[in-house]
């Protein structure tokens, strides 16, 4: 399971000498035909990495052949000079593939405003367009972590001999949106470039778009769906989407999971809301309280923080109808106090499941979010210097 | 300098046996006239305390004779219940000075979701009547203290012989917002109720509206200002307001200062707007982000986490033309890097001050905020358990 499990795909992940460690740390992902159909959405941040401005523009026209990824260096915030070290690398990536140089895209990964040693990322692109093959999905997922413990990688395989492969980087500032979010997505399902498009934004709209790890939104989130048409199988597209919606949940789930020291997963679900925005401004509201999620690293199901947040939206409901469970103990009913916080078990496992019942509608929405720990104060405060 | 240092207000601070630490946490503090003006303002969080629904009825009308305060319990999110538990502590309050029950407002902090044990409370209300004097104040100001660990005080005294007092209580959820702001003030200035409001209004939105700790809004917050004309002076409503927002910017940097575990006081001053609703915009987007928080507690200069917060917001600017600096060195000019980071030096004192230029007009605004650290992380994770 990973970018190469489609058919017509080739990876790599090479040690450049971008990481002073020595690990890998540049990938090459490309699509061996026949078709040439690509998608791709981006950071809305407004301060947008090089290697963002780029792919943006390669990717208008709905081709792309190939996608170089770096990390070892975000190459944003670096002025016209990196503009042109993305562009670079994707002519080097061109000419070492034999393509068009507006069918690559560039992602980049690490610290913001450094430019990248391009001597070894040249080389280190000629190095993976020659260990390209159909097994290096799995070095090509290790080459784009960072702050990352472990490589993420899914799949999805159709019972009609159709597939969809991703992998993603990610271990923090997922909103999603700063240490970044990459997230390279391909299948071998014959799919027109505006149904790509389609699919991609849903599927993104339910997963990445709803995971927040600690609000901070990145300057190189890219997520980018490449499609070649190599099982010859055209399926539904709510059935593609469908697929693509599961497998970007799963790389999703595991970005956060291994989000930079983080303790719990905490699925925030708000139902009863009078429309969905309603339901995701107020899970939003809540999984960004920094004391809800200290007291959720603190095993506490402190339901006080939770409708102290809530208060803060302008959702429609009414305080004194409102609901809040822990981990399915009703603590909160009705504006009254429930069940002690002594039932709720938060301490003897990871995951934390937070309903809040607006009693205002029928609309829902859930936030995939984190708790905040020691581990993520000492990892953003030490990790640039 | 306390909230005793105006003329003709009394106080007290006793131990009521709400605090299990046997120290002091009920406060009362008493306008003896001759007039009983006063405005209030309150959270704009929609899961209101109690004592906030009660205290806003009662100075409905410009008056007040009277505030009584308790720590060792918040009395939010405690139902019908709480709600009359708030209306005796105004009765008690009242009986006990000979006043009428609506000119009594009500302040508790402490934890959510919680009874107070009103036996306690109201003999404390007994004693605290007792113990007034115009020495009181700083036994007032110790009394509503929970995770501070020093009393918040301040005055203004006119060279025209009239006076203003203050004292507040506030470690976290600032903004302006759940361990609880508490504010309450006193001036002996001749003032009508309505301008008395409009000065509080102006005073707060300069002052405790810009001060964001965590990000996190309460359910109690509560400034209440008292005037009882005793200097028999009626300064001019510009002076008074200027000097109520001396004791205000003086109260809310002594809470940022004190605020959980910080390490570093962060100002982040926006200049170079389109509109001051921009520029605060800007600078709340900065002062709420954790990673950012983070780097500085980190003593790490990290001004790419500065723009990519900005570049969250929606205010007029070019990313290419913002200049961002730290403790006065220019980390970032133009959209180009500017001086090398190690010139900042950000760990040999608390002071952080982060300027940025978006060159898009003239207004400026200033949030303050703290660091986000592992104290931080302790106390609000181990708070309530």
């Amino acid at each position: 399971m990973s970018v190469t499990t489609p058919q017509g795909f080739t990876a790599a992940g090479v040690a450049a000498g971008l990481k002073s460690s020595g690990r890998l740390d540049l990938a090459l992902v490309v699509n061996n035909g026949p078709l040439a159909h690509a998608a791709a959405v981006f950071t809305s941040n407004r301060f947008q990495a090089a290697p963002v401005l780029w792919s943006r523009s390669a990717v208008a026209d709905g081709r792309l052949a190939a996608v170089v990824l770096n990390s070892g260096g975000a190459n944003a915030c670096t002025g016209r000079a990196g503009l042109a070290d993305a562009e670079k690398m994707a002519e080097w990536t061109a000419a070492s593939l034999g393509c068009d140089v507006t069918d690559v895209a560039v992602c980049s990964t690490g610290l913001i405003g450094t430019r990248l040693p391009m001597e070894r990322v040249l080389a280190g692109i000629e190095q993976a367009a020659q260990d390209l093959s159909g097994e290096g999905g799995p070095s090509a997922a290790e080459a784009i972590m960072t702050t990352d413990t472990v490589s993420k990688e899914a799949s999805f395989l159709s019972p009609h001999r159709w597939a969809i492969g991703g992998m993603a980087k990610g271990a923090g500032m997922l909103a999603p949106a700063l240490a970044t979010m990459l997230v390279t997505l391909t299948t071998d399902a014959v799919i027109a470039s505006e149904d790509l498009a389609t699919a991609l934004r849903t599927a993104t709209g339910f997963t990445f778009d709803r995971t927040d790890s600690d609000g901070c939104m990145s300057t190189n989130d890219t997520v980018i769906l490449l499609a070649n048409g190599a099982s010859g199988i055209t399926p539904e597209l709510d059935e593609f989407t469908e697929a693509l919606t599961g497998v970007c949940h799963s790389l999703a789930r595991q970005l956060l999971t291994d989000a930079e020291g983080s303790a719990h997963d905490i699925e925030v679900v708000v139902t009863g809301a009078a429309t969905e925005a309603d339901a995701l401004e107020v899970a939003r509201a809540i999984a960004r309280s920094s004391l809800f999620k200290c007291a959720v690293f603190g095993n506490d199901p402190n339901w006080g923080r939770v409708l102290a947040s809530a208060g803060t939206s302008s959702a429609a409901f009414d305080p004194d109808a409102v609901d809040v469970s822990f981990n399915g103990v009703d603590v909160f009913v009705g504006g009254q106090l429930g069940a002690d916080r002594s039932e709720v078990d938060l301490g003897s496992g990871r995951d934390v499941v937070v309903v809040v019942n607006l009693h205002a509608g029928e609309a829902m929405a859930t936030i995939w979010t984190n708790d905040l720990t020691y581990d993520y104060v000492k990892e953003n405060a030490e990790y640039s210097t």
